[in-house]
């Protein structure tokens, strides 16, 4: 029997009471079915979450940044025989709770839309495309590991949370994205689709806020309209958690929490995080649900359940305990925090070597010994872990060097902190090198009720850091010193000061449990720094629109106007890089395109980079500005060269109209192949081609 | 000239306004005589703290817990050479603000009087002769270095709170210490009279509370009659902060701000960290302060200041910024913290070693991973550390065995905590042997306003761990594994739950920044353990008297008639030790009394005991039932044999009678000798004297 008869069978022996205490989260016990009780929520965007002790990978954003999709399905695949190996053993206990089972409510796929939401971190970036195959990759290494099981789920993965969901925080309970269908298909809407069409994932999360008016957990044209019907998701939806309560206590689009829950669930809504489904008894009764619509939601649920194998004994029983954060993990994810490691500036300071004159280093700075800054949110729990500070010191000792250590001031307070900048002052007199770990905190941009010291319920203010760090830096900079700034955040961050005074600037974005090891690494030249921007890093909040304007006039690389402080796709390596001999056909057609280059790694150390290809279509005043279409992390040897090939389907030809309908149109357009997005042309060659409908 | 003779000289040029201006912690410039502005405020418990990074060794109740005077003087020894050391690098930027000084107001000599004592980790421990003993070395170390300059201090050691100050810490600056003249001098008083005789401290400062409705601060009885006028003082007593204030606000001994200033200074209250003397300048106008007073006073601090060579060239200003936690430093913070860590019950287990059958061990529990414990309070900022779970990991991977970790809980909150337990228990499950590393905060036992985590102003309302630390324990007690339990606090702990059911205990009293690998090298025998309670573990709530009650009757080891759960003076070693042949005189006169005996390592490790000589009067109803009189910590190589001399002045033979007057009486007496307080007799040889006046 398949899973979906398995569940019909199963289904049918239940009693309404029965069918309806599995609709929610908390889903009960059925002993005379043989059923266990089963906690459907768990998290898992950058490791298993909030279930103790797990392998913590760099946060989302930051393996964006790796543009590594093997990389990324291996992370997964971690992820996933960590999940397996906690639930062999919380399923022992005879039920498993929250944080305890196999449906994980990740990927975050939201596009990072304007950098002072608090939860962009989470995401992989601004890039619908970008976001597309690294959500594919975590997805597929979630589900299937790297060979897909014939007959089991590895883990269900989720994508969340559909739809138009990137901020305001504060007041996302009631908050209306009002979207263009062009805007919504073109970029809130295509990474759902692509994934879903490619990796398959087991669920849909609804988001909080309200999409053109409809609550999006209980939207007719999300989720009847888009997702089950043109797009035939054969998955199940599950509500952001008190997500349908909204419904009625916020969006006020329904006047009662049974209402929401119908709402919810005949639109196909069919888990409830929360407890408004408890009100479903009451739908049925009063006939705003049928018991068909009920029996069908469980008949989903279950069906999950038994792709999961969780009724039967699978391979995935024998995973042993003794994978969660095994050195195997822990390799991995300090591989994945090397390639998510930006250099974003260097005048030739980095990589520190043994003879370069530099012998003591000043490591200073709120984030140089900050743990939290390693495992960002929705984490696991650390148990082997290296701060910046701890990273670089044993570093520096490897290579003969002296670490001195000060905190500088606090990551927001001027409280307490004017002895900390005269520390700060001493320690970089007596340095050679300052070594500045600025940023923010998950605490300072997250999620509503969790980045506690936000004053935007998790939302930045702006891009500036806290003006405490500034005046350190300024400090810093009077000693007269050269200053390495490290930024650790998981957003865009204003970093003129740095980019103007410092010689070399680093973007970390949470960089996971060995984050520090990984940034010594790459200051000492061990390894060279690969990663490239998932975002825009605007040079002002001048630059910015509108926060809760839903438009994406003016934002992101696709159609800003003005010039960034550095583009997305941009990151340097120590190697110098050429790309070369572009070959493609002159003429796209409805076959779509072979497009490929050469990539020689001109520096004396191994290396790699990431080869992008996008496409700005002429005489399309709508088109997006450029457009990334495809990409490709290439690693070379000191000297090597490599032919990158991309084979690009049709549909990235194609443009969005503004009924959101994807048309391919007669048209010229320049390709442009290189390092990074086009804004920086230095880094890019390009070609022309003609398109044909 | 002499110190005294250049500061009458300078304040003899000094106007009545600029004299004012000198009697605060913030004292000002005075420009027209080169007088920098100076912030007196600096804090030196176990550490220079609250200036940024500095060698954070073990709190203060840990290394009275080694009973090793020589280490002591090294530890305050490199404390003030890091104290100087910053001060050479602060002093550049023109004034000396607060934590940027000379003037340490350490240590804190208040008796452990009641373990719920939230400032008791501060201390020495229980007993006067232990503090005195411990206090002298600190006091000597600090000031003067292993070598007295002829000219300067190194820094100012200031001996506080004085007097009998030891909680609530809730109230503390409207209660009043009820004290009998016995107990008062023979407990609260002893120790201060002791340092100041024989280590010269520069500074005493005054206590919040009053002491039989005097405040401490602006005490006739205290400061006058007996600081300056019976032990002939020398130095200059300073309030503690707010405490003049208190006098008026909630002592409501004075009627206003002016009042509590004169009773203050007229008392010989010098140095006020606060803002009360600011009013000295109408008790001046009004008659309640005379001038030649307050010139007294400035020419006392003007004294100190000299007594710094703060107006000199010294050869204390070529001390380096360099020696600011220096390997030698860090190397003796981690020697301290293994001579501060207690084995208080051990079935065999520990050490751990190669080939024990011991292949996994779980290391669990919310102190494991803890860094706030490393530091204790008054603590400096960690650069260089080690949490037991880093440690312990470590050793075990050299000995060939596995660590996995797991929190179990938070230290109090139920909170998010059954996903935690059920970690533990599979950590348990998979492990030969568990660690659990259990036990308080700074946060919840410490001053009030800073241990914010405690619901009693910093106090603790009891012996008990919380109640989701003892959950835990039977947790884990359920799995079967061997447990050892590493209670990591300040102060005693119920600890029969482990003593019970545990394979070992180890007391930790917040260890420094390597305490992690101190501990971790007793556990696997790199180091024995030498360390002994220098305070009564009791062996429950009930035997604890009022907490109010500032009589020691049922208080301490001296006190006490009930079996505590364990001794002072007890901890275990690895090896076993064999004291033997006790040489003393049986009759002790006016000369005093030299007693020794032979001490064996019968083991085969080399290692070290702390010999202790106890005296216990007979047929003096109103002495102490044992009283320590003579300790020396001694290292034995395995199977070495040492005698240990001890040259007893008479007073440790004396008694304190009614009137609190120290009287040697004829009289019987027992020596008890040994490695342990008498309350152990089977670690103890003895002997009976006769005492003859």
């Amino acid at each position: 029997m398949t899973s979906k008869e398995r569940a019909k069978a199963l289904v049918s022996q239940m009693t309404l009471p029965e069918k309806l205490s599995q609709l929610t989260n908390e889903a009960a016990a059925i002993e005379r079915l043989g059923i266990p009780e089963y906690n459907w929520w768990n998290e898992a965007l950058h490791g298993f979450a909030r279930s103790g002790v797990a392998t913590v990978f760099p946060q989302a954003i930051g393996m964006a940044a790796s543009f590594d999709t093997k990389l990324m399905r291996e992370v997964a695949d971690a992820i996933s025989t960590e999940a397996r190996a906690k639930y062999n053993e919380y399923k022992k206990f005879g039920r498993t709770k929250i944080y305890q089972g196999l449906t994980c409510w990740s990927p975050n796929i939201n596009i990072f839309r304007d950098p002072r939401w608090g939860r962009g971190h989470e995401t992989y970036g601004e890039d619908p495309y970008l976001t597309s195959e690294m959500g594919v990759a975590f997805v597929k290494g979630m589900q299937y590991g790297f060979e897909e099981h014939p007959k089991y789920r590895k883990v269900d993965a989720t994508l969340k949370h559909f739809a138009a969901h990137s901020g305001p925080e504060k007041g996302r309970h009631s908050f209306d994205s009002v979207v263009s269908k062009k805007d919504l298909h073109e970029t809130y809407l295509a990474a759902f689709k692509y994934i879903i069409e490619k990796a398959r994932p087991a669920a849909v999360m609804g988001a909080y806020n309200r999409v053109n008016g409809e609550p999006a957990c209980g939207s007719k044209t999300l989720l009847q309209d888009i997702l089950y019907g043109e797009w035939a998701f054969d998955g199940y939806v599950v509500s952001d958690c008190g997500a349908i309560c909204d419904i009625d206590s916020f969006h006020k689009v329904t006047s009662n929490r049974a209402e929401s829950a119908a709402l919810a669930v005949n639109n196909g809504c069919y888990m409830n995080c929360g407890s408004a489904f408890k009100f479903l008894k009451v739908a049925v009764a009063e006939g705003m649900v049928s018991e068909e619509t009920v029996t069908k939601a469980v008949e989903k649920l279950f069906e999950a359940r038994f792709d999961l194998g969780l009724f039967d004994e699978t391979e995935y029983d024998s995973i042993p305990y003794s994978k969660v954060n095994c050195a195997e993990h822990r390799a991995l994810a300090l591989e994945m925090s090397r390639n998510a490691t930006v250099l974003l500036k260097n005048n030739g300071i980095l990589p520190f070597g043994k003879d370069d004159g530099i012998k003591n280093i000043a490591v200073i700075g709120p984030n140089a010994d900050a743990t939290t800054v390693l495992v960002g949110n929705y984490n696991g729990t650390l148990s082997e872990y290296t701060t910046p500070l701890f990273g670089i010191r044993d570093m520096a000792r490897k290579y003969g060097k002296d670490v001195r250590y000060a905190i500088g001031c606090h990551h927001t307070s001027d409280a307490g902190n004017d002895g900390n900048i005269e520390e700060a002052v001493i320690a970089a007199k007596y340095a050679d090198a300052v070594v500045l770990c600025l940023g923010l905190t998950p605490q300072l941009e997250g999620e509503e009720g969790d980045a506690y010291n936000s004053d935007l319920g998790g939302d930045k203010p702006g891009l500036s850091l806290p003006k405490v760090q500034l005046d350190l830096f300024e400090m810093m900079k009077s000693v007269g010193k050269p200053i390495i700034v490290v930024n650790i955040s998981g957003s865009a961050i204003d970093l003129r000061f740095a980019d103007e005074n410092a010689a070399a600037v680093i973007q970390s974005f949470y960089p996971g449990q060995d984050g520090g090891k990984a940034l010594a690494e790459i200051m000492f030249g061990e390894v060279e720094p690969t990663a490239k921007l998932p975002v825009t890093f605007y040079a002002s909040d001048e630059q910015l629109p509108d926060y809760s304007d839903y438009s994406l006039k003016g934002r992101t690389y696709r159609y800003m106007t003005e010039k960034p402080l550095y583009p997305f796709g941009y990151g340097l390596g120590y190697n110098k890089y050429a790309v070369s001999d572009i070959r493609c056909d002159g003429t796209v057609t409805s076959s779509g395109a072979t497009v490929s280059c050469d990539i020689e790694n001109l520096g004396k150390m191994p290396g790699g980079n990431v080869v992008q290809v996008y496409i700005s279509h002429k005489n399309k005043p709508d088109a997006p500005i450029c457009q990334l279409i495809a990409f490709k992390k290439i690693s070379l040897a000191a000297g090597e060269k490599k032919t990158v090939e991309f084979d690009i389907p049709v549909d990235r030809f194609m443009l969005y109209d503004s009924d959101g309908e994807l048309i391919l149109e007669d048209g010229e357009a320049t390709l442009y192949i290189g390092t990074c997005s086009p804004v920086k042309e230095e880094f890019c060659a390009k070609t022309d081609i003609t398109i044909k409908a």
